[in-house]
């Protein structure tokens, strides 16, 4: 059995559950080690059943060893709760993050109270949270492709172009350098338009002397990555050039903080009170990052608000911002790999 | 103040609600009319208020009109229940669909009993279900920048091409062509890969005699269209050429029964039916088409079990399939608009 569906039992096992229902796409795909799609998962000692529908599959079976394969189509909540049955399991964990209450009382009513639905959390994520060998390989290559991907932006990003074609043409090299697509929307934040964090790429035109947010990931074989990088064209605003220098330094702070045993929110706490001791703390209207894996967001949480301590395999994000509505944004990101002596930036390499 | 919300608020006065949280996204983007990420909308007789995070905000005050922002940073959950508090609604509607059992649980202990939380099923997605002219434009420029990729594809497709690099020559096609990008995972599947319904785009390089099925669809500001055709390389086999048959007679006997007050089950069953006859059911594994519009899957249901009658407005797909694994696939779909005298085939202009 895989060592992964075992890590889970275990867990299963302090929790006193005969059996977990697994709705998350990303832990599904975890646990059985194939992009999962439209599908559930039930997981218990003697039984692991994936159930998708008639779309599925045959390309399921194609894949899948060691997991037994339900067609369940139209009514898979009924397919799910006469396999608990039959597997004689009393007290079921579903993932109360993942199931909607309409999922939740369906699956109820289904079980007719043969088993109990016993609400669980973060189970698998907290697994997912220390990352392998082989996720760290994907996550690195995943990487290598965006490092490739911002050099053509170097390329592509010009006065005149809208931002919608770069990120047209940025996706378009990610899947022809191998990546399975972006993680997430492109963001091409040009001029004015960098000042909103999350600005979605439109019909502006870069300018003569603009600034260029690009925020871009990769997906590699279900592996994410995530880096903001800024373009600037022509000249450069003094006033653009300092915040940048105090970005970086908020960065380098941060990252010199990261070792095992360090709470996660000094890492935040090493950025912010540097940005703040700058005055521009209310320009920093996010946290310093995110865990990334499977999922662009997922464990561990880098806020001020987070007290769990690092542990060797975390990866997560380190982006500092600061935002000035109307003028412009600037945003830094890397991504950090916690080792057992203290961290290696896995996007050291990609220029800044 | 916007129809869609005063229809919404009498819906929910037939329910005896003060007032719902909405959760979903498409119907958030619908009701306001403007592109909701990460956020959560609360509609009461005397106030509608936006809740989102501080990546957001300000973007959403620029656009955002007759509508309330509230920065809900770290615990939404809280803002949502202290504003149901302030504007005293007692029973409060949420979308049991798209509300997980966590946040559930969440909202309702932050309610402290101060309002009575009722679980509500479609009120929206009911309201999207017949478009409007605005809806109807939408989608009729996503189709045509469809037939524009459509044509493209004809070009691209080549022996010795890559499925992946078909998709993302397409993808990037889309987005210059003017649509946001592809309102699903373009699906390019070439010779037995075909006989996988939703096969993913991969490393097969197409062959000589293929014959490459091509699913995609464009989101243009929001809205969706969903296509599929064959393109076949070289010669066509005999046995493809005679599906291909039965498929557009199929199609051809489904589109003809579009017309108001017929079933959508009927429509289902006229497709079947032939397919059937000509000794195919068991390799039709799915349901004739469905409903598309903001999302690409919505309502109406078109298949066996759907009893409800189509009404004029109503959007879906009629895409009859067989699929011989091992072999090959095929699979033809065209997009419908129910009118008031019978139906127009909003994808007629693209050749099969």
């Amino acid at each position: 059995m895989d060592h992964r569906l075992k890590d889970l039992l275990l867990r299963l096992r302090h929790e006193k559950l005969d059996g977990l229902i697994v709705n998350s796409e990303a832990n599904i795909s975890y646990l059985i080690r194939y992009p999962s799609r439209d599908s559930r998962l039930l997981v218990s000692k003697n039984k692991t059943v994936y159930f998708t529908d008639s779309r599925y599959t045959e390309e399921a079976k194609k894949w899948l060893k060691g997991v037994s394969i339900l067609k369940a189509d139209g009514t898979a909540l009924k397919f799910v709760a006469d396999t608990c049955h039959k597997l004689k399991l009393k007290n079921v964990g579903f993932e109360e993050k993942h199931v909607s209450f309409a999922e939740y009382r369906g699956l109820k009513k289904e079980l007719k109270n043969r088993s109990k639905l016993v609400p669980t959390r973060n189970l698998i994520e907290d697994m997912r949270e220390l990352k392998d060998p082989q996720e760290l390989s994907r996550m690195k290559k995943a990487l290598a492709i965006t490092a490739k991907t911002l050099k053509f932006a170097g390329k592509v990003i010009k006065t005149g172009i809208k931002e919608a074609e770069v990120a047209a043409k940025l996706e378009e090299f990610i899947r022809s350098a191998g990546g399975s697509g972006p993680s997430f929307n492109i963001i091409v934040a040009s001029g004015p338009n960098s000042g909103f964090p999350h600005h979605m790429p439109g019909h502006r035109r870069i300018g003569k002397n603009d600034m260029v947010l690009v925020d871009l990931g990769v997906d590699y074989r279900g592996y994410k990555s995530d880096l903001t990088r800024i373009f600037f064209l022509g000249r450069i605003k003094p006033s653009a050039a300092r915040i940048y220098g105090i970005l970086l330094e908020a960065q380098r702070r941060a990252i010199s903080r990261v070792k095992p045993g360090v709470p996660l929110n000094d890492i935040d706490a090493a950025a912010r009170d540097y940005i703040t001791q700058k005055g521009y703390a209310p320009n920093f209207s996010h946290s310093l990052g995110h865990g990334i894996g499977q999922e662009v967001h997922e464990k561990p949480r880098v806020s001020g608000k987070a007290i769990d301590v690092l542990r060797p395999g975390m990866v997560f994000t380190v982006e500092p911002g600061i935002y000035l509505p109307g003028e412009f944004g600037i945003r830094i990101e890397d991504m950090v790999l916690v080792t057992r002596k203290g961290c290696e930036v896995l996007s050291g390499a990609i220029n800044k």
